[in-house]
């Protein structure tokens, strides 16, 4: 992964915010991710870091848990940008700085199979303090591998 | 961290069956280590991968969720390999081939602020098919971080 | 509510087995009725013994929390008869004895104010030892107010 | 069940609004009473409308799920009184109305078998905006039948 800068140019600009560079995403292989004009997405590939047996191909529970509670997160605070997208961008981190999960539930659905992954999410409850989201993980073929919910504290 | 070979020399072959090298463990600087002699816990050092926003010292909510996961698994595991501790490896092996999360909930109860993290679990259930467990994160002065409860499918 | 016995005999016959009379359904007003030639629901209507606060008008969150469980149970059920649905009424009734909650969450998304409440479920997993569920309560006004995600232990 | 009056005039009188008769509560039987100087449990006894199977003697899923939440919300209530509880009823009436369920976990650890049965719940975390729990209910031999875990949103 490198910094995905010239892509980001192309972006929101708030968008960009979310989808720069992160040691921890980095050590994982994930990229964050435009989904289409309006929200976001995080992509990563298959490789043997990420199995509970290396050799076996199946994603390590841990490594799903990781992204169920990331792309949550990264979709709450790209709502939270809404209204400050246009502001300047110390207002736009500022924004960000108390956004925290509260709690977090995750489903293994299926075995994690794949050769690219995709994790999404959409916002079921916004509040002043709380917002609620859905998670889920697909696999390339479109296979529903883990959903999750998560309440995340903001502002 | 290196594959803590000889230290497991000095445990339980079963133990160490569990401590040994795991690729994504090492990734996240992770080491699964005895806790006395029939637990066993989680130990990782605090730095900046691990972190939400690189700088501010506070563990990401995804790294978080990840521990939480994987050490109710790892002593999911250790119970189950309690009646072929004395059996061959691959007995104890196959033992652990159809263990994985059903689902998992995470609270993150305090900021992730710390140097040294230890992930411990205890069981709330046992069953045939089914083992539910009860996980806690704490840092190096015994401040508790997060918890969690999982649902294991076993055998 | 009464027995509904005559609606039970237009349906097919494994479906009047989870329709029927039930003591703690009958105590909180709820009744199971078809939702579609192949599915089931819950319907109950607001009184006040439902309220967190009498005279409130907000249905109390340990309702919420019971029908959503019950819900998730009840379209489980269903599913499991599935192959038996053609069979003794004794097989039909064994085939639901093992089945129970084994862990539950749910989502308090919006005050529950309203007349007329409808609870639904969809499967998410089907396994031989597990099914997964996520519920949905609506007011008669097609608000969500509350939704949820169930693991069921079955045969 | 009866309202308790006389008891509560014993008890602290902020005690008493929380141990105060309660529709739902009566509905299921089910008192909140002190469980020592300074907090709170409910109480309840099997009867045959509170079980999945009526004379099976075991307690439906839906009641159990229906019991964690209230303990937990009872608990988390009685904690937001403490620094009121000397002012007048009103003032402490007013604290209490914004409480309301966030989300919730319960685990089913056994079969809700017993006699009288018991919901206590202590507190996790304690924000300005949100209070964790952990709930448990046990039975008259002190058998562990569920477990749980909620998020209450506070003022």
């Amino acid at each position: 992964m490198q910094d995905n800068i010239e892509e980001n140019q192309r972006l929101p600009r708030a968008m960009g915010l979310l989808t720069r560079h992160h040691p921890f995403h980095e050590l994982l292989g994930m990229t964050v991710e435009p989904r289409d004009t309006d929200s976001l997405c995080i992509k990563f590939t298959m490789r043997d870091e990420l199995c509970g047996y290396p050799g076996a191909g199946i994603l390590y529970g841990g490594v799903i848990a990781a992204v169920i509670d990331i792309i949550g997160g990264t979709v709450v605070s790209w709502s939270r940008l809404e209204d400050v997208k246009e502001q300047p961008l110390q207002e736009q981190v500022d924004r960000l700085k108390n956004i925290g999960t509260v709690d977090l539930r995750v489903d293994y659905l299926r075995p994690g199979k794949g050769k690219v992954f995709t994790a999404t999410a959409s916002i079921l409850r916004t509040g002043r303090k709380i917002v609620v989201t859905r998670m889920e993980l697909h696999n390339e073929e479109q296979r529903l591998i883990a959903v999750g919910t998560g309440t995340y504290a903001v502002g």
